[in-house]
């Protein structure tokens, strides 16, 4: 039975829509770049929703945000210096700075007032990962903050809105933009990018494209799903090395890394999860081996 | 944007809905046993819905039903004679008679309703299932029948409607009733069940205790899920094991058995993606480890 | 409690949407004209749905067209000739029928389909009424057809759908057309149209401006409404007539001729529910009294 | 198309959901007798919410509240008391205050949370009514306190929710509490009650009981209905007195009245508006004529 009552919707298709019961209006309004939601819907908690697409909810983003940073970090041997693109919540900081080896961690976000939106209603993403004197955050452009940085990194992860057609980010998935980013790691380098939806229904939408984008620039990549509650979807991402041998750890290997790297216990991520996450279903791999596009600042990947 | 015009809704909590495209209602009604729905809807194609859930859909039965015939029957070094719990729709029946070795595949539902009205509206379903010489069907309970059944099984297969209170299927969820499956396995022989919903959130409502009870009656049981679209979850499986050192077989030796034993190319199912779901991540592994409960005649398991 | 399970949506407004529980789709295609439904829903019965508005329903299409014909029937003192512009369901020309005094009643529609739609699964709105001698089908546009008859009419009755951007029936519903209507009126001779939504909401959507139009072309207009549970609101009209002193019987003088003119018992419609019909509410004086447009073909009015 | 967003749903019956565009929670909690939201709903502005269901919202009040208390206040010659059951929002009191004759305003609502949110939140509504020195709330049982209170009045205004099992209000609307609101009235009393929905699909839930039950208890009743956007219904209202011959006034002379006796001007009643309301269309009589069922404690009435 469905209760009457206040409910949030979201369209993952035009076709087909997911209802949470709403428990509380945080925060509603406009910013320069997009529409901001804060959102409390009982299922899922407290929730980043921007131009109506939830971006990560409390319950799981533990989840994402594990599964988005720790593999690219700890498949580095020692990250020192990280760029985050996007990730106005905070939570991509709060896992980056977990690791020990990190001396800086800059973070870009186009928009401010997302951003101080996250600080204020958001406490249990960022956790006072903004406060971290190693974390320095830059409002602009991430693709021209990245090209513009006086600095090299180590990593550099993209925790960025979808490409959708006049948004902000579709520049960010772009061949183009993936040369930038490479001239700006250091030797041994990664870079690591979420890449929108992962099932059999619509992994190639635009996993599929960042993935052989990515392969066009990068020497070796490693793509991998994982599933997230509260986008009722596997969710994909995509590991690029400058390396071309590069290879997630064993299992064990793994566990071993994460107890010496990491300075508190993960919520989600381990050894056997990586290989969860990384052992691809048969239509991922067909999806991988079929994709032709290329994602170029003149033809760029959107999601619907 | 959402459509006005006509939409199928389903419950997956109280607090969670989903709302699909309605293209069709194929048929509507009411057997002694449940309320049955053929629709086809816009985003998955034609779908069986039992008393207003899901149980399967075109475009991604094959991923259910590759995901639970497969494992098992490969497991099984040369599977004869298969008896199969439910599976109205004939998708299990199908991918079963798919192996060459079976020499007859005994099915039992409740309801002799749904099977007819799966023949006559699901055809890609069953594609002809019911037809094979080697088919048998039972209508009838399938606890009874498997307990009063004059031969024994090599390999059993469980295709119920969830453990609902009141509903048709709870008592095959209980220690009482693989006791009764235990015994009418051959010596080698296998069982697999469906297991509920298998994501972060919703794994221990019925897929932690299944393995655990299962765990109860048998020495080894190997719990694995897949993310069904039509489901917008993961799902669970276990299969259990007389053989207490029972192992899914390496994806290089899963494929050649693939080739050898099965009439004609999967769709979804091979030796990558049997390790993939195989591969449980933390919370899975947690949760069983945590797990206390066992569901008996007495004391059943419900999914809400 | 809302089930879960097949609804029909329709937006009242881009801000408001009202939900029916779907008991059965009769009928969806799409004509040259305009997509068509016959939808069962549960609390309406079976209803027409055209281009995703609700035109009629069993449950209550007797409120409204013997709203819409009877009070012009029966203001006029002998109708003889009637001219029905749409009305596809049929609905409309078996209440011109009732009418003893009837000889001829011509009923223009544009879309043969629809009209062939609702003889078949529309038994109970026309209720055989095409079958009747003095009725004739022409199938057309309603202007044209109207400028072209051959003959004159005591009583024009327009049963259209809403004025809608691009859709069939604006064109009926400016000065223009207005005039050509009274051009094919004899002596005495009567107009009335369907006039859109009437409550204190969006009665200015398109009843006043109709009712002003009207006005421009016609002596004398009665405006008047009827609330339409299957709209989930009050519903207008206009009369339009040649003689300038045309006036609504009392309410005795109208059970009067109900009796008399009338073949069989009304199930709606009696001389008290025309003067609740008629006696205007302030918003809608008011309404009347501020509307300054006149809708043209230039400059046509549109309902959202 | 409909907007995915946040949305408020109602029931207007099981199977009839209506949804708002949801543009502000103002408040979401519980007191110890009801479920109390206020809200702003795009298309009806702030409304006030009791267990779900809209008791009023600040589109449409004006029309609700001048409804339910001039008809009454005008019959009567000159009315001195007034007591108010229930009315949390403020607007009966302060629509009863515009009677200059007015030297009294008793007003009990049982629920000492909602008058405090009222005041807080809904200032439109009460427009400062609760500090006008004739005002004084009484917070109880509208029933007990009514009973008990230590003067007679010459209008009993009940503005309660509907007769909800398990809900506060059903005892408010039996015979006998009828027979104690009629032993508290002044010589010429009046009292009026809302009654309900008065749809011809919903009219005999509760408004032909209610008239029925007072006309079991009071020489003459007076029923009436309006139509209220925010309920997307006709609402009904029903008068009894005291006076065998009572009856409303004609039109002009309510033009007259309300001049006379009404400190300010009125946005929706006045003399037609009245006879509009009073004049009942042909199922509202039949229903009437036909109810038989009196409510009383034993056998009260309720409304789904």
């Amino acid at each position: 039975m469905i209760r009457p009552g206040t409910w949030y919707l979201e369209a993952i298709s035009p076709e087909l829509i997911t209802s949470c019961l709403l428990k509380e209006v945080i925060y509603v309004g406009q910013t320069p770049y997009q529409e901001v939601q804060v959102l409390d819907v009982a299922p899922f908690g407290r929730c980043l929703v921007l131009d109506g697409k939830t971006q990560s909810a409390e319950c799981d983003e533990h989840i994402y945000h594990e599964s988005l940073v720790h593999p690219v970090m700890l498949l580095h041997p020692q990250p020192r210096t990280v760029f985050i693109g996007g990730g106005g919540e905070g939570a991509t900081l709060r896992e980056a700075l977990a690791h020990r080896s990190v001396t800086r961690a800059v973070m870009v976000d186009i928009d401010q007032q997302v951003v101080e939106l996250c600080k204020q209603h958001l406490p249990k993403h960022h956790q006072g990962a903004f406060d971290d004197p190693r974390a320095q955050l830059r409002i602009g452009d991430a693709r021209q903050l990245l090209a513009e940085a006086p600095e090299q990194f180590d990593v550099i992860i993209l925790d960025l809105a979808d490409p959708i057609e006049g948004g902000p980010a579709y520049r960010l998935y772009t061949q183009e933009f993936y040369q930038i980013a490479k001239a700006k790691l250091n030797p041994g380098g990664l870079l690591v990018t979420q890449s929108g939806p992962a099932s059999p229904l619509n992994h190639t939408e635009a996993f599929t494209v960042i993935q052989h984008t990515l392969a066009s620039v990068f020497p070796r990549t490693i793509p991998y799903s994982v599933y997230v509650p509260s986008f009722m979807n596997p969710w994909g991402f995509t590991i690029a090395a400058l390396d071309a041998g590069a290879q997630m750890p064993s299992p064990e290997e793994l566990d071993r890394r994460i107890a010496q790297c990491i300075t508190r216990p993960l919520r989600f991520f381990d050894g056997l999860t990586s290989q969860a996450l990384t052992t691809l279903s048969s239509f991922l791999r067909r999806g991988f081996a079929e994709e032709k596009r290329i994602a170029t600042d003149a033809s760029p990947v959107f999601v619907v």
